[in-house]
């Protein structure tokens, strides 16, 4: 039987801890081919280069029996779509992102470049799945984590997904986590986001912080919840944005 | 009766001719503050800046009567971001985001930095609506949609829109719609994305284009379906992206 062949990319860039951790477990599933960001792109979402050319590079420094590595001067969804296009000899049986060093539950999945990684697969129909750490540390322990990540993938692997649907997987980070649940992305937002920057010029400066306003910190049904009582979530998504029980209440603007 | 505020971004920068015209047509409904890119920020998606400074320049040069106009080094989800909490003397009334120079239906809003604003607007309690013109030019003829950009604004100022729901509104370059269509977001994705770049130094470079797939173009009731008949589209967005009838499924990934 041919082997698996898995495609990795991340937000943190090719040489954060998170991949190279992602890729040693994929390792254990099928052949791995990396294509990620050649530094951080932190916050990217679904962002696509168009007004530059995007290079790659192939990094045989960090290669291995079954695993093949690229970086990329792009965003991680132009990582996806260069991999798919120019780098994989064929279709990627999965498709994995990160170890996200942050945690990408609830409106995080937004701005999250690791997710829009995971969106391009699964739009390009390859079964996808990030993962993320809620920690803010770039060197953590991802072994609580092993164990699951690998069995999550395993079970994409042999299950699929259902069409354009991918899954968002966080963990809390804790010595030993309380279980895995599947949920639903929680409603929350980002508040107090800006702090002035002082500037030499005298021009209006900011830099982007903020504090995670959870607006159903009691429902127990959310990511948010199980990362906040030691549990890893694992969150179905899909690609279809619309909001169907809207499109009668918007009938007046048919025209 | 105190005037409407009415919020405008985009993606196209501040000086583009799709915001100027939204202004000029926002400006029939209340005040005006404008909080966009200091130059085109196109397929930004929901972007956000966390590795540098974000300044924010006062543009009294584009100003007028009712309207502000702020110039940002961020992206389109910085400028909401920054406006709301820096710039805005209160929760404004609308946020719209555009005039794209560009279609934003089908799979392209999740690339989408006009769309990515009006999630962000929409995150925050702000009624918020994304208008896109499908167009390659940056001159274009925008009077075939003045009234119904204006009907639409209306709409949303009187009726609002329910919670964590927001509108992507489409139009074909003609010289008169054929009507305005409330619709769902149709299946659809990019495909032969990538040219190789010459390079004097050897390098895989590539630039991004390619080719949208529809991947269902006789379902009458889609977004593109509208675009592609001389109809402009509105369709609901929601920016909870869980597939619900995926959760049981997924059941035996509980553990």
């Amino acid at each position: 039987m041919e082997r698996k062949l898995i495609l990795i990319t991340n937000d943190d860039g090719v040489q954060a801890q998170g991949i190279n951790e992602l890729s040693r477990l994929m390792l254990t599933l099928g052949d791995v081919i990396v294509v990620a960001p050649d530094s951080a792109r932190s916050g990217a979402a679904a962002a696509i280069t168009c007004t530059q050319a995007v290079t790659l590079r192939h990094r045989v420094d960090l290669e291995q029996d079954h695993l093949t590595v690229y970086a990329c001067s792009g965003t991680p969804v132009d990582c996806v779509k260069l991999a798919l296009e120019q780098v994989c000899p064929r279709r990627p049986d999965l498709l994995v992102s990160g170890i996200n060093h942050g945690d990408n539950a609830s409106c995080s999945i937004h701005y999250s470049g690791t997710m829009g990684a995971v969106f391009e697969g699964c739009m390009k129909g390859v079964p996808s799945v990030g993962y993320s750490l809620r920690t803010l540390s770039h060197h953590c322990d991802f072994s609580p984590y092993a164990a699951d990540i690998v069995r999550i993938a395993d079970f994409v692997l042999q299950q699929g997904l259902p069409q354009d649907v991918c899954l968002n997987v966080n963990f809390p980070e804790v010595a030993r986590l309380a279980g895995m649940r599947v949920c639903r992305m929680g409603r929350g937002r980002w508040v107090q986001e800006w702090i002035s920057a002082n500037n030499p010029r005298g021009m209006n400066a900011f830099w982007l912080t903020g504090r995670f306003l959870n607006q159903e910190p009691h429902n127990e049904d959310t990511d948010y919840w199980a990362l906040d009582h030691g549990y890893g979530s694992i969150t179905p998504i899909k690609l279809d944005m619309t909001d169907y029980e809207s499109l009668p209440l918007l009938a007046p603007l048919n025209f």
